[in-house]
């Protein structure tokens, strides 16, 4: 783990960069944003973990009535559990036996969720927790749309639904229904086809399980693109995003519909001209190593004239229009990454800013938590 | 920090996924064929350790002959002298006064350098040094054709150089003529004329400095995909390669001249088929934090017919050829991957393998250095 960038008190001036900063009244206003928008239509909030790897995060997601938080990979939810977080469900397929026995020794003092898309890690699930001395959840993820895992809607499901009902130690919860395509679909009427047929399907497969005699309570998926199409569906029970905490540069390109909540930006990286070799040319200390680049380059925060176009590991360039003056070494500047969630694994602290001055200094404490 | 994948002496099927596993035999051989190659040429081998940050393979480097190696970052050079690594050239400008700070406080216990390309720096340099009580060397950058940081070749250079020579705390090494994009040019052709130019432009460089009577005695640059040519240019005294040791996905896209060492994959990021949802669809559990994809998808090594298509935040989409079987559930995938230097640093462990077997467990000391 490196360095602190910041200590709590400073001035913006003091912080080292690069640095993974967050404009806590942006972070904030998202955070209300969501939870006020969920309450009282019935749904769950359980915000995606694998967004922020923050407990601190997490906790001010439940503080605002998340009923617990979303993991991707059993050294995240191990993180959460060790900070307190005591209701989990792991929104992914695990089947080495060493993660199925540290998964199931988690739910000895949390509520744990998993997925399965196959009969055969069912077995090792239900030893396991057997084993642990506790119960796992269990959802089975079927395929909306994302192409990825999960099994086909319809009568492949139900099977599985009663395998994990029937299996020891394990508690069939209901279904995964995750269309992670749909939330960077561009415009608001496809994102709605998207989520109809996704609705119908979810629908479709919930009621087969039940006709077959097996309790489907829950339907959960949704994420910051489509959340208010999965809310107001009447099939969803449950709602996942994540990146709306943060946002960044690719969600910043989906077109928004008129009733659509619009979240603000939140995550910057915050970098330092170390460089201005020619008039139109400035150098950052901030590269592919400092932010994602699989949705695109960063883009510079509010300021005219002034382009990131091409990244090396530790440097970034700028490109400065003529019409500006360039800018000084040693200026800060503020970069909106391509994707927050694999920016956010590159650090290990994320610097908390109210204004000017740093009000929390938060460890990301599941960074490269990859098992 | 998290837990390592693997324990020394485990087989590889213990080696839990996703996990950066070493072949030790292709990374020794990448090693000795460098060492070999540069030894009795006059000229310095320095690797990059911005490529691996890992202090167990420059000591590796170290033993076969390097005069020490290269970093990018102040907390990079920081973990490498913590573990005794004790001559190191920072190949960055650095401009914040407290990473100045740290650096000159590096000096007082092991050979440091550094580099200027602009006039204001000097002199926090200068106080930072005589401040700690040691001395900093200092090397010019000279733009030779990456067109990031950099002075101009020829004139602009003579004053810096004679700004350090004069300034208390600082020795002027010479020059850093470093052409980054010309390693990734596909042709050797291509390859060739960017070093001869880059060759010339350091030469008349150096001979201004000299004329205006500051000794220049150190020319350094090259990477992986050129350092023959600088090796052979006479111009250059010292060779900087990083990813010789490991390979990649991109480096495997040059075409090579007759007389050019071919270095082989020796860095693997080591994954698991987690859901095999269609015949024609294996997922398995590495995606964007497992492997960097800013040149590019991992490649599957050693397997026919199924190709590494699609990447989610923690998920591979695997395409399976008809014609060959599907994988299974936890089959165990090779992949090489798209850019080495920016997928070590998502990693804390690095898995050195023998064969079957694990043979070492070392630290990516310097992950996250971004500072």
């Amino acid at each position: 783990m490196q360095r602190p960038p910041a200590r709590i008190g400073e001035a913006l001036a003091a912080v080292e960069t690069p640095a993974l900063v967050v404009d806590l009244d942006a972070f904030e206003h998202n955070l209300d944003l969501m939870a006020n928008a969920v309450r009282g239509s019935g749904l769950a909030l359980r915000p995606h973990g694998k967004a922020h790897k923050c407990p601190d995060i997490a906790k001010a997601q439940i503080a605002r009535g998340a009923v617990g938080i979303c993991c991707q990979k059993v050294d995240e939810a191990a993180a959460f559990v060790a900070a307190g977080i005591d209701d989990i469900l792991l929104t992914n397929e695990i089947v080495a036996p060493a993660k199925i026995a540290r998964l199931a020794a988690l739910a000895r003092s949390a509520t744990i969720g998993v997925l399965v898309d196959d009969a055969q890690p069912i077995a090792d699930l239900s030893a396991a927790a057997v084993q642990a001395g506790g119960t796992l959840d269990v959802c089975v993820e079927i395929d909306v749309g994302a192409h990825r895992c999960g099994v086909a809607p319809g009568a492949a499901a139900v099977p599985l639904a009663q395998a994990i009902a029937a299996a020891p130690g394990l508690r069939f919860r209901g279904l995964h229904a995750y269309h992670g395509a749909a939330q960077h679909l561009r415009q608001p009427s496809q994102r709605l086809a998207a989520i109809e047929a996704a609705s119908a399907m979810a629908a479709q497969t919930k009621a087969l399980i039940e006709a077959a005699g097996v309790p489907c309570p829950v339907v959960t998926g949704a994420g910051t693109g489509t959340w208010q199409l999965e809310r107001d569906s009447h099939v969803y029970t449950e709602l996942q995003p994540g990146s709306y905490a943060f946002m960044d540069a690719d969600y910043g390109r989906n077109a928004l519909a008129p009733d659509e909540h619009a979240f603000e930006h939140s995550l910057y990286v915050l970098a330092t001209v170390m460089s201005t070799p020619t008039p139109e040319r400035a150098i950052v200390d901030a590269g592919l190593k400092a932010s994602a680049f699989d949705s695109g380059l960063p883009q510079v925060h509010a300021v005219r004239g002034l382009d990131y176009v091409k990244a090396s590991d530790e440097h970034g360039v700028l490109q400065v229009d003529p019409a500006r003056g360039a800018p000084a070494l040693g200026d800060r500047i503020w970069l909106i990454p391509g994707h927050c969630d694999p920016t956010v694994n590159l650090y290990d602290w994320i610097v908390g800013m109210r204004g000017e001055r740093v009000e929390c200094v938060w460890p990301v404490a599941a960074r490269g938590a990859v098992g």
